[in-house]
């Protein structure tokens, strides 16, 4: 790559919170020029910092993007996203269902203004079917999409994950269809629609879960904490380390023996106990306490380097402190950590997105509410200062 | 649209279990040509299932390929793979760290082949830095990112989400990345080499939870069940209905009230102990306890019902039969009800990638190992009958 795959492509995001501004946080970092556009009072997450332009998320997410406010509430302010609809390739907002229609900027009408524009939107639900106009939030989606009835612990509640992956798996979802889209318009020159619903993308997570159900004749699969929804496979579990907790899996009878011989109890691989998958399933409590015992002896960091030499797959459970000075994702550049404004030393990420020829450009501070308005709209709008001004007046910018 | 947006497209896939056959699935869903690389005994998954040609989770992610098997450890097996990367625009792969590179068939040795090439792999860790020979699957990442460390019940130990995100989110990304690639390359003419780590996809999911950690100055925050990590956001949990659960959350003044409203308690509004966001959170215990006297009351269809009518963020937490057979995902055609051989009625999903005006290819039937081999082999690699049958002979497809 001698360029930024995504250098000339032009996006006003409408983002907010988590789903769409990651879309656009990906989008900036493949080296689209991001407009972030908002209300006048900000974003949603600008208002959670205690300290100015940003909160933790807010800074993590819009990095890159030039950020200009627009009241679309206002007939100039919808005059306004018309007239830059003209002029980008891409428009896309993750609001509540309908919202961008009730103000006569919807899918409809900017692809009138410009036939070539694509038009991107994710919602809880998607934008067709019974359930289009239902409000979603992360942790309402890992509710309906089935995820927490089999999370949680045996004979326990039912457990979201504190992982916000709902919305993130939906804002990367909404960044692969706008390239997709983007690609396709290469040899068509059409615009399109893009319907990005969080159930639907959260559905195929629960692959292992509903193999189980299926598997069962129909029968949900008990809570079970860290254990194979199925209990099909064993040991897979999350074992106590002498300070802490490490994670193990055995897919195939090899990461068994493997795992014996990490724990120098090749003893156990000829156990008929444990000989096959079914045995030590069968077996489990017993299973699960062996490795216990011999897992408290040890630190996680020599759990993790006695797996890694014996080829078993483990990872130690980290905390936030090790994972925000994770000395790999620092190494290969996947975590900066830089000044913040109130909060000090922060990590933030560089896009997943990595190419081997060409690094994604660095992390800067984000912008202030509305600090590229004016610059913004001279240049794509072709606005004088008098109607910036006016706007300004009429509170429409 | 007036055709798939990926038509013209040709992959070779040899993901296996979620993360690339995931993304093989989004790509021949938008249209590419996808042919699935297995070894001569199948992939993982196919294993699995008790009956052939498929366990769920292979015939969830694997419709829409097409199946051949190279044995890629024999020299007449990387000799095809090379002759074929010749004729595709992708390879991808997520094997464990340096595999195809081990038979001679990595980024390097197929873009020498194919310049335009994309080579595309998915690993725990990803292709530079210390950890990246790490072996990963998605509990010992969801161990390693710090998702396990803040999920679970106060007091409890750390746990995994069932939903297989680390992999899927992964895979997600996998595809976004080959799109980015492709659009890039249809300026450039260049190819790329993609480097998706899991670990760094799942860093952004921890949004919320950093937020929280950099607030308090450092330090964890405390495991605990379905309430905000920071404990900054109040009503935010699981609630108890007559036959099951829901979830709420008020992130806004107006939610509250709103639910107050549902709850048919507006004088909840006016009481000093819940008047601002700070109020709720410093007598959460209070205010979680009125909400569940309220649910128990209701079922989970009624408290739904009701919240969607006063604008109230909520979902039932449904169980796995809920979701395959939910009446909006079913409606939109995000979901489809086929016949299994072994399982009975199963239910698959479309893409999430959704444009309003082109529908994805039908799902299908997923292809016995192999059963692609010889016509794709004659048609992309000009092999002759005779020439297939002495690789068939020589065990190298």
């Amino acid at each position: 790559m001698t360029e930024q795959p995504l250098a000339g492509v032009t996006v006003l995001d409408f983002g907010q919170v988590y789903n769409g501004p990651y879309c656009g946080f990906l989008l900036a970092q493949a080296g689209a020029r991001v407009i972030k556009v908002e209300s006048l009072i900000g974003e949603t997450l600008r208002a959670r910092g205690t300290t100015s332009p940003s909160s933790y998320a807010f800074a993590l997410l819009n990095s890159g993007k030039e950020c200009i406010t627009i009241n679309i509430r206002s007939e100039d302010g919808q005059a306004l996203v018309k007239r830059l609809a003209r002029e980008v390739d891409v428009v896309f907002e993750n609001f509540a269902p309908g919202t961008m229609a009730k103000y006569g900027i919807g899918a409809q009408a900017l692809r009138a203004e410009n036939p070539a524009l694509i038009y991107a939107s994710s919602t809880g639900y998607g934008s067709t079917g019974p359930h289009r106009d239902y409000l979603g939030m992360d942790i309402t989606l890992q509710a309906m999409t089935g995820v927490m009835s089999i999370t949680g612990e045996e004979g326990g509640p039912p457990l979201k994950s504190v992982a916000a992956f709902a919305d993130f798996i939906a804002g990367t979802h909404l960044y692969g269809a706008i390239v997709t889209a983007l690609l396709g318009r290469e040899r068509t020159g059409e615009g399109a629609t893009v319907d990005v619903s969080m159930q639907d993308c959260v559905f195929p997570t629960l692959a292992t879960a509903l193999g189980s159900y299926y598997a069962a004749g129909g029968v949900q699969p008990r809570r079970g904490g860290n254990r194979h929804p199925g209990r099909a496979l064993a040991p897979y579990n999350v074992y106590e380390a002498a300070d802490g907790h490490v994670a193990i899996i055995c897919i195939r009878e090899g990461h068994w023996r493997k795992l014996c011989a990490a724990m120098d109890r090749e003893d156990l691989a000829e156990d008929a106990r444990f000989a096959r998958m079914s045995d030590r399933c069968a077996n489990m409590d017993e299973l699960d306490a062996l490795v216990n015992d011999w897992a408290r002896g040890l630190a996680k960091a020599e759990i993790f380097a006695l797996a890694q030499k014996h080829g078993v797959i483990c990872a130690p459970v980290q905390n936030l402190h090790d994972v925000v000075h994770d000395e790999h994702m620092l190494a290969r550049g996947s975590l900066a950590l830089r000044p913040h404004d109130g909060l000090g030393e922060i990590a933030q990420c560089h896009t997943p997105i990595r190419f081997r020829d060409m690094d994604p450009p660095p992390i800067e501070d984000v912008r202030w509410l509305g600090e590229d308005t004016e610059r913004v709209l001279g240049e794509l709008a072709g606005l004088s200062a008098e109607e910036i001004g006016r706007l300004r007046d009429a509170e429409a910018i």
